[in-house]
């Protein structure tokens, strides 16, 4: 079995075209059920390890419909269409026999066209000359070498106003390579934007996740291990939900991701 | 027949229970096929008149998986997952038997909680400022009533550099009342990034786009048929593809909603 705990997270097994069974990882689990992002990532590997895929990822959005469950499930991936050169997927996880996850991807062949990264990557120190942050007691946290440079995780939860503004490099213990799959997870490693606005830890979960990439296979492969600066921001919480922007850029300044997501959260 | 363009192009015929018929309409047609927003717009639609629906929406994604062809389609609407407060929504849009539009929303039970606008309205002229803008030449422009602030549709395509913001006032020329429906077509209401950043008009199509939804029905309803704000941008273009992330606020300054879309382009 490969050392990487991201790939046995991900590990797929195929039962016929389009359906696969796996397992939550212990390594990944988060305070209740899954870190989302893995989650995600197993939705995404789904597409990728398809035999009919055309291209790669350039969309992708999961909805976490209830939680997932410790223990086997089974996923579901089809293309809903193919054409020339863009392909949409469905997928759906199960367990018990219920819609656990829902989620659509757009695959693609790209051409080379006309480029130009319009958010350009903010001045910050680098990774290198910065520890590693103390992450929270979580299974999923020790999984990531995050290095704060602004917005970590509250020290003192006195509930007083914060910004929702995190800025910090991030990267696979392990140092596995990225690629799509680990950078989707990756997309989602911010901690709650209210816990940064409010200083109070409240139950959340993240109900629908967005992933748009902006890369290409060679250019995330010469990427290997590298940092990744992670940079999120909360726009709105109104009555019950927050929604979270989030940038994900290489240590040489090319936006690899834009994301974001729509959380729960309980007063 | 209701006397509004917007309610005719969403009208849906149930069939049965989730399963509808409706037809694109000629007043929101679009260069190639309805305008992204309304065939939003009526993917959403058909949650909002399922009998089984729980709350109001708080997310919609919607995949553009082909061209909508003018006409008859049918729609699929089914609750994926309802749990005490919030419920999980597959749409799909065929035509002829294939599927034309994919889509996922999140409908939610709000609960009164803390609140708060992250993202300040930006400081702007009043829309009763300014007067309508000229609109290309196309149906589904005649529509709405834009007045430009900054990153018009340029006026002269030259295919020099310029910038990605685009600042507008929008609403319905018929000044229907707004809700959740209209608002998320207005959500795709600005013209493509690429035309402002090239000033080269190219062939385009969303491939994907999504809204969350940071208001509730009663605060929708008192906007009446309100101007909009609308502010968006482009933080990447790659090889084919770019990012469009975009808000809406009321007249008053409330986030109503946050979106993003990712669009194919071709050089």
């Amino acid at each position: 079995m490969t050392e990487y705990y991201f790939d046995q997270a991900i590990a797929l097994q195929s039962l016929s075209t389009g359906h696969y069974c796996g397992s939550t990882h212990a390594a990944w689990q988060n305070m209740v059920g899954p870190f989302g992002g893995i989650t995600a990532a197993v939705m995404l590997q789904a597409v990728m390890q398809h035999d009919d895929r055309l291209g790669n990822p350039v969309s992708i959005t999961v909805n976490f419909c209830a939680g997932v469950a410790e223990g086997a499930f089974e996923i579901y991936a089809k293309p809903a269409r193919t054409n020339r050169s863009t392909q949409h997927w469905q997928m759906e996880l199960l367990q018990a026999g219920e819609i656990v996850i829902t989620a659509t991807a757009v695959t693609a062949n790209r051409r080379n066209t006309f480029s130009s990264n319009e958010s350009p990557v903010p001045s910050v120190v680098k990774a290198q000359t910065l520890s590693r942050a103390e992450p929270p007691k979580l299974p999923w946290t020790q999984r990531y070498d995050m290095r704060s440079i602004n917005g970590h995780i509250p020290a003192v939860w006195d509930g007083s106003e914060g910004d929702t503004l995190t800025q910090m490099w991030v990267r696979d213990v392990q140092e596995r390579a990225i690629d799509f799959v680990s950078l989707t997870a990756i997309a989602d490693s911010f901690f709650p934007r209210v816990f940064l606005r409010r200083k109070t830890m409240v139950p959340i979960g993240t109900v629908s996740m967005t992933v748009y990439l902006h890369a290409d296979a060679a250019e995330l492969s010469a990427l290997d291990s590298g940092f990744i600066l992670g940079q999120a921001r909360a726009q709105c919480f109104f009555n019950g939900f927050f929604d979270q922007h989030a940038q994900l850029w290489s240590e040489s300044g090319a936006l690899l991701a834009s994301t974001q997501q729509v959380v729960y959260f309980k007063e």
